[in-house]
This record gives structure tokens, C-alpha cells and sequence, in this order.
């Protein structure tokens, strides 16, 4: 994994996917202390950053391979994110998901042009199922964060923030990830190490799943003791990848973590100062620069917004907060 | 008024205002049966795309005129728009709003710098207040659309769509503005017409409220009967501008009326598809966009949602819909 992945991945995205907006109000700078910016990617076709992956992967593969399609486990933004790609590719996709997931993204991905194959979580190994069906078609897997060619697509926002921070003038910066199994974070960290080195990336995680902050801590991989009870479920991962957790053990500054309630907090202040909508788990990164800038040094706070793909009913409790 | 003020005010506010995304979705794209493209100015600084009308007049005065301070008359958008402009030129802001405006309104206006001068609607005289006023300090009256540095500043953003549009191989398109007194309308239509003369431009109006569409069928100023009963309340005018309507009955095709409930169910769309946060005056275009395609012959739509300042308890009606 090198900086020249990124940049051959930005090439490949140009056009493709989109340039998310860096945004800021006053109002945010006043509860942080210090400039706050906002890395828009809840603005990203299919509603978070993982287009950006599933582009860079599809793109990336050799056209022999492609054509015979790709598959995924995912019941969320990753799932999205590939399917998009894959039919903007014109191949065929299929995504592995548990068949509890909500109809709601069991329909979108459909709608996106995949092929949905549900499976029983209780009683089915989906490894299994993905293996018999990759070998039986010749599926490629696209893995959501233990991938070169997805770190890179990842990888491309930080190229930007990069290009974004310092038109604005920015000096130097901790910028704030939202982070799950870290393909963005790493990414990102890998950009940013070669673009804006005075810019340093810190993991931001919910309470109670903060195994980067943890490994980073330790110095080795950490696991998550519960996978399941947040409401930031879209960052949720067992461990750091593999490949991913070197890269941020070797570019990152220290985890955050952040609770529950400052995340929903987050996601009231975008809905109200920056006119976005955000989930949850995309919201970790703007909670830590609202509600723990005293555990930055940097003069500014970049913080991504990574996915808008909420429930109404969770984005009510976010609104309580305004009332 | 004409192209190159629109170009004068594109360089004045260049680093200043933000060059908002053109978002999309194959979702919107399905339900208006063609391809829908949304110019985001929700985005832009302060909730709306007042503050390139703000910035412009600000940055577009004398020196020696400016350095005194400017006045506007507004409860809403514009007030917000103006008072930041004034407040990053470093310059003081007199705005004028009602003492029945919603509290946070006024707040949010203060919080941007602004010295806000509250009248008594039934009592008070709210011209003559900032006559006095203006005449006492040497502020600088800045109109919310009759006035040419205002429309050059909301013109910008049809120099953009422009250029966003011809990136993505747009060739002909029908551009859906929510329209109140005409400014963005109208400094639109003027941009176009120079930059990308194979769109046209239609005035969105709220059901009861649609004195533009009306004016541009009689081809004469006609008045909107009653002037408060609105969700979109931001872009209800008692007529068009002395100013913009001449100009929009030049270049405007004819306007599309929306009703509440569609403003309504497009700010839901925006929220689930595209991820931003608009208003029911904002979504008005939006919903022309979604809901009366078959009113435009373009192969393509583009909608400007026009603001995003919305109230928790109007946005939850908006929701409503998507449970």
C-alpha cells in the first residue's frame, strides 16, 4: 500500500465520484474553541464515502475479471457503495446479507442493481455461501476495508482534504475519522503522510467499540468485547484489519472516543449549522471536534462526516437534542 | 443589469462564497423519469444562497461607503446572509426584524454579528425605522432582490450550474428555481442565457402564492393575494421585483406551481436520496422537479433547493412521509 495507489485510484474516480464539499460555520467554531471543517462525505453517491472504494475496486480490476461481476458481504454502506459501482460499470454485483437486515437497504441495494442473497445468521455460514457463489460465477470479493485497491479509492478523500485545506489556507490540523475497520483512516493517513505531513489523522470511535483506539494504545490488535448495541453500527468492526491497522499504527495520532449522545449531538449540529444529514457512526469524527478539542494540539479540526445513511427514527433522537 | 456584472460578482466572490456540489440520485432520477440534478445551495454559508447576494453588495460597495456599515430589512435568509457578508468585511450590520419573529432567528442573526433592531409589526413603521436609521449612521440600504450588486451575487450560481453541467455533458436542460422576489431567478436566467443559452429557466412557486408564474402568463406584475399561510414561507413576496421581473419575462419560460404536501415529500427525498437539509420554500423546485416533469420538455432537470433553514418541527412533517 503506497501513496501512488491513492493517486492512481484519484485518477481512476475523476468524474466518477464526487468531490465532496469542506464545510464550516461559525457556530461550530464557537462550541470547539478552535476552526472546525467538515469533509462532507455523507454528500457521496449512495450516501457515504464507500462508493469511493467500490469504484476504486471495480475500477481497478483487470476488464477479463470484472466482467464475470464482483461480490460483497454487506448489510450497509459498503453494500451500496459497490453495487452503485459495479452498475455504473455495467457488471453484475451480489451482495451477501443477513436476511434481518432492514428491508429498507435490503431494497435500496436491490434498487442499485444488485443481486440481494439473503442468508439465516443463525443457522448459514455467509463465508460459505460467498465462496460457493464466487467460484460457481468467477464473483471477484471485494472485501470492505482488507483491500489495496479499496484503501486506495478510501484514500482519495484524503487527497482532497489535503487540496481543500490548504486553498483555505490551513497550517496544520488533526483531522478526525470516523473509524470502523479502517480502510478509510488508513487511507486517508497514507494521503495525508504524503500531501499535508504537518496533518495528523486521529481515529474516532464510539464507547465501548474502541479497538483501534486500544491497539493503537497497545500497540497490537485489540478486539471489540460486543458487536452488537450501538447506534453508531456502521463503524462497528471486531478488530483493525490486518493491513489496515500497521498503516494507522505507523501514520495516526491517538484514538477518540466519543459517547453515544455526543454522536447524536453531532449529527443535531450538522442538521442545523451545516445543512447535512449524517448518521451516527458518521458523526463520531464532528463529536470529537465539538466535544473533546482538548485533546488536540492542532490549530484546526478537519472532521469527516462519513455516511447520511440513517433511519428516521434514529435521526428523530438526533432532533430531540434541538427542541 | 447584464452578464458581466454576474462575472464581476463571480470574482468578487470567489474563495468567499462556496461553489456548491450538483448532487444527484438514480432514486430521483426514477421518480421524475428523467435525469434530476440538484445545485445544493442549502450548503452554502449561513443555510442559503443569500449570501452570495450579501457578499456581492458587500464587497461591491465604495470603500469609504462600505466602512460605515450596511442595513437590510429581513427576518429570514437575506438577514442571515447579510450579516455574515458585513461581519467577514469587518464592517457593522443594522438588520430590522419583526419582535414576533421566531426567537432563534434573531439569535442566530445576532450571533453573525449583527445589531438587530426589533419593530412592532402593528405599531411601527418599519421603513421609517431604518430610514432614520440609515440616514442617522450613513448605512447603506441593501435590498433583498431590487438592487443589481444582489442579483449579480445570486447570479453566480448560474454561472456555476453552467459549468457543472457542461462537466457532465448536460446539453439541454430546464432549471427549476423556487422563486420569490425574483433575485436568484433572475440573476439566473441572465447567467444562462449568456453561458448555456439551450437551458431554460422556470420560476417554482408554493400553490396560492405564485405571483411570478401569474405575471409571466399576463405578462404584467400581478400580486399574490394573501402574504402569510405558508410552509414556504422564505419565498413568498408580495410581487416580483420592479427590477427582475422585466428580466425574467425575457428570459424565463413559465412558472410551475407546486402544492405544500409536494414541498413537503421533496424535502423527505432530499433527506433520504441526497443527504442535505432544505427547507419548504427551498424544495420547492425540487418538487417541480420530481412531481410535474411532464410541465417541461428538457431532457434534463436541474433544481436548486434554494435554503436549508428549517425549523425542527416543520422539518418532522417533511419526515413524516418517508414512515
Amino acid at each position: 500500500m503506497n501513496i501512488d495507489m491513492i493517486r492512481a485510484a484519484a485518477i481512476r474516480l475523476e468524474g466518477h465520484a464526487r468531490r465532496t464539499p469542506l464545510l464550516s460555520s461559525p457556530f461550530l467554531d464557537e462550541i470547539a474553541g478552535k476552526p472546525v471543517f467538515v469533509k462532507a462525505e455523507c454528500l457521496q453517491h449512495t450516501g457515504s464515502f464507500k462508493f469511493r472504494g467500490g469504484w476504486s475496486a471495480l475500477s481497478g480490476l483487470p476488464e477479463d475479471q470484472r466482467k464475470n461481476g464482483v461480490i460483497a458481504f454487506s448489510s450497509g454502506n459498503h453494500a451500496q457503495g459497490v453495487a452503485y459501482a459495479a452498475a455504473l460499470h455495467g457488471v453484475s454485483s451480489v451482495i451477501i446479507m443477513p436476511s434481518d437486515a432492514p428491508r429498507l437497504k435490503i431494497e435500496n441495494t436491490r434498487a442499485l442493481g444488485a443481486e440481494v442473497v439473503l442468508y439465516d445468521r443463525a443457522t448459514e455460514d455467509r463465508d460459505e455461501i460467498g465462496a460457493t457463489l464466487a467460484k460457481q460465477r468467477g464473483l471477484t470479493l471485494i472485501k470492505p476495508y482488507d483491500e489495496p485497491l479499496v484503501i486506495a479509492g478510501q484514500g482519495t478523500t484524503g487527497l482532497e482534504i489535503a487540496a481543500q485545506a490548504a486553498d483555505l489556507g490551513v497550517q496544520d490540523a488533526d483531522v478526525l475519522v470516523c473509524c470502523g475497520g479502517g480502510g478509510l483512516t488508513s487511507g486517508i493517513a497514507l494521503a495525508l503522510a504524503a500531501e499535508a505531513p504537518s496533518f495528523k489523522v486521529r481515529p474516532c470511535e464510539p464507547e465501548g467499540f474502541d479497538d483501534v483506539t486500544r491497539s493503537l494504545a497497545s500497540g497490537k490488535i485489540e478486539r471489540n468485547e460486543k458487536l452488537t448495541g450501538s447506534l453508531c453500527d456502521a463503524i462497528i468492526t471486531p478488530q483493525p484489519g490486518d493491513m489496515t491497522f500497521p498503516i494507522m499504527a505507523a501514520h495516526c495520532g491517538s484514538g477518540i472516543v466519543v459517547t453515544e449522545e455526543e454522536a447524536l449531538k453531532a449529527m443535531a449540529h450538522a442538521f442545523q449549522r451545516l445543512k447535512i444529514v449524517v448518521e451516527p457512526g458518521g458523526a463520531v469524527g464532528l463529536a470529537a471536534a465539538l466535544f473533546h478539542a482538548e485533546k488536540t494540539n492542532a490549530s484546526t479540526l478537519i472532521a469527516v462526516t462519513t455516511g447520511g445513511n440513517v433511519d428516521v427514527s434514529v435521526f428523530q433522537k438526533a432532533l430531540a437534542y434541538l427542541d
